[in-house]
């Protein structure tokens, strides 16, 4: 199986990954990085940000808290990484909340091609349709990917990745990742993702250094991250025993990531090809 | 007793709370609104603030970390706020170190009606008296609230709090809830709670989340968010073994939000009115 | 011993450490110092650092997510403290990666006095010889501090340290404390610390601390919180289990310096002087 070389693959490269991301969850995405064997870089001053993506293998950008600096700081970094030829993963984190994040998940859209970009339903419906359901980082429950309207959606997302020339990951309960031709599912996961913050900002970190350690197949290493943070989820959800709660769940999210090996990954990993 | 019924009104609801707060416990705010049941939303860029504020049901500011950009930020969210009737909660960090924090913490009082002020006695005292005697974060010992000094304290409280329309908040060993006509000691609490960075910074995001699902009653909200703190602090100081320090009573006190019952809750909360 | 007494006076004096820090630690700092017995705050507003530094009995600066305004209140903020005499520690991180971030060490380096600074062979290097081989916060695997090398490194790092008038800690698998006239080697640490983020810059805050709290002698009050650190790290692998992974290990490491005893140290510390 693919998936146990390629987890391999990350340990071996040790890759250095740039992230502009929000500082909310930034603490949670230096440590998920080198849990899978990666290595994290923080810089989001203009003056600096070329040549520090110039040293990366990947760039991460989330604009979770987005402002007026780091917004033109992303499209430098991210002009710098299209340049290069670089993985750019996208996390627009509360498109569809406000005008702003409208226009700059535009404008970075406008300006750079991105390998992967990643929401839930409404982030990624907010970019494709305008839409203006995003409450806060949940997908409205309208929103929600089940297995009834999985071939519905899916056929949206094929269409949109086309359009942009990138792979979607789409999160929720069930996760999608596609590209313009093809289409998996995702099983892996557990409800206590959500009980913690930072679950999309991590799992966005992982595929950036998923990409750069394997740039021959980017789907496959999309697929596989997102199957992989699926799973350290389960197996953090089944080490918490009764007296422990979301903050014990954090730790175990990312020490799972951390702990996980070949033969874990090949016998938990649940996904399937949507035709 | 309507503590317990509260408890489920939050998880019920999960108010979306927008939080203007510091980058040093912003990680810890966040998730312990997951873990009450409400739903964190971080955004300090003056350009979304006012619609972010718009989508959300209560305002957290906290100038632990203030600069002259989310000054001004703050102002036009907490003006938003004001406009449409959302509580507003203010935890004045610091206030009484620096001539900018007392100025802030003036033009802050001066421009927005705040429902809740929190702080530690010199805090407060330096907000309403222009004493300068905070050190950081913490009240400085002379100002501590004891059984000796209760009454003077809370009739100091009352005066202010009838001044400036609001319930204070007055943490410590004994904690204060006061508006212009009722206080409450709440005896709940535990001394670990001083050995980690961010408990009021929590406990400010958890009586913003209160608020926000209990307008009916805010006093009786804000004493429930400062009980169930206190509580969460002494279950978790139970939990810690004789091998487990700060870090792991970090983790332990946001469990213990998230694992609260309105059983535990009833059985644990030692308040009293004070005439 | 010393070192036993030196533990006991950062608990005793609780001096209040000014941080002006990277984002992605911050938290991690702040909770580390509190562990120690210290009280953090973290300020970085020009219109109030110097305020606030004159409230501390130390600063502690981190150039890990630089920006042109920070850049600027680290010289006022370190103009202050040198004015006042105060213990100023620098972690130049990241040095070595981004013109900007020589250009900011050189004018920190030409603007300030440094009580210590501290950096992996890579960045003391970037300082010292303008090298470039830093690879984000990883010493270049060439550059290691190893039993062969050892007298090389001293050799270069005392004529160093005598230069800027400073000590310079050199962090790696072997930590290396030096100032013009002597130089320590220290054995303590443990692998484990690689795989988190924030352990070079805890130990920044940590060593800020313990100068704070012993004026009449810098060198072993480095010494100390190095070693300290070090063995604080051997103390959290050795409580890992088999099934927990990195994150565990930064709550436990915490947790070490939290539940340190003169006792403990002194039964583990191991270090030597290199003539």
């Amino acid at each position: 199986m693919m998936f146990q070389v390629l987890i391999n693959e990350v340990k071996a490269k040790k890759p250095l990954i740039h992230n502009i991301t929000n500082y909310v969850t930034v603490n949670d995405c230096a440590n998920i990085l080198l849990a899978c064997g990666a290595s994290p870089i923080m810089a989001d001053e203009i003056k600096e940000v070329a040549e520090i993506t110039s040293l990366c293998a990947g760039l991460n950008l989330n604009i979770g808290t987005l402002n007026q600096r780091t917004i033109e700081t992303m499209l430098v970094a991210g002009q710098q990484a299209n340049q290069l030829n670089l993985p750019v993963v996208l996390d627009p984190v509360g498109v569809g909340a406000s005008s702003l994040r409208n226009q700059t998940a535009q404008r970075l859209l406008d300006t750079l091609h991105f390998t992967v970009i990643k929401g839930n339903i409404s982030e990624i419906k907010a970019l494709a349709l305008k839409s203006q359901t995003t409450q806060g980082v949940d997908a409205a429950t309208l929103d929600l990917v089940t297995k009834e309207n999985l071939h519905e959606v899916v056929a949206f997302a094929k269409k949109y990745a086309q359009a942009l020339q990138t792979i979607l990951v789409i999160t929720g309960p069930i996760d999608l990742v596609v590209d313009a031709n093809r289409a998996f599912a995702v099983y892996n996961g557990h409800p206590m993702m959500a009980k913690i913050t930072g679950t999309g900002c991590m799992l966005n970190a992982l595929i950036t250094a998923y990409l750069a350690s394997y740039p021959q197949d980017y789907l496959l290493a999309t697929l596989n991250a997102v199957c992989l943070m699926g799973l350290a989820g389960e197996l953090a959800a089944k080490r918490l025993q009764s007296f422990e709660g979301n903050a014990s769940f954090r730790t175990y999210l990312i020490d799972a990531v951390d702990l996980m090996t070949p033969e874990v990954l090949a016998g938990g990993i649940r996904y399937e090809e949507i035709e």
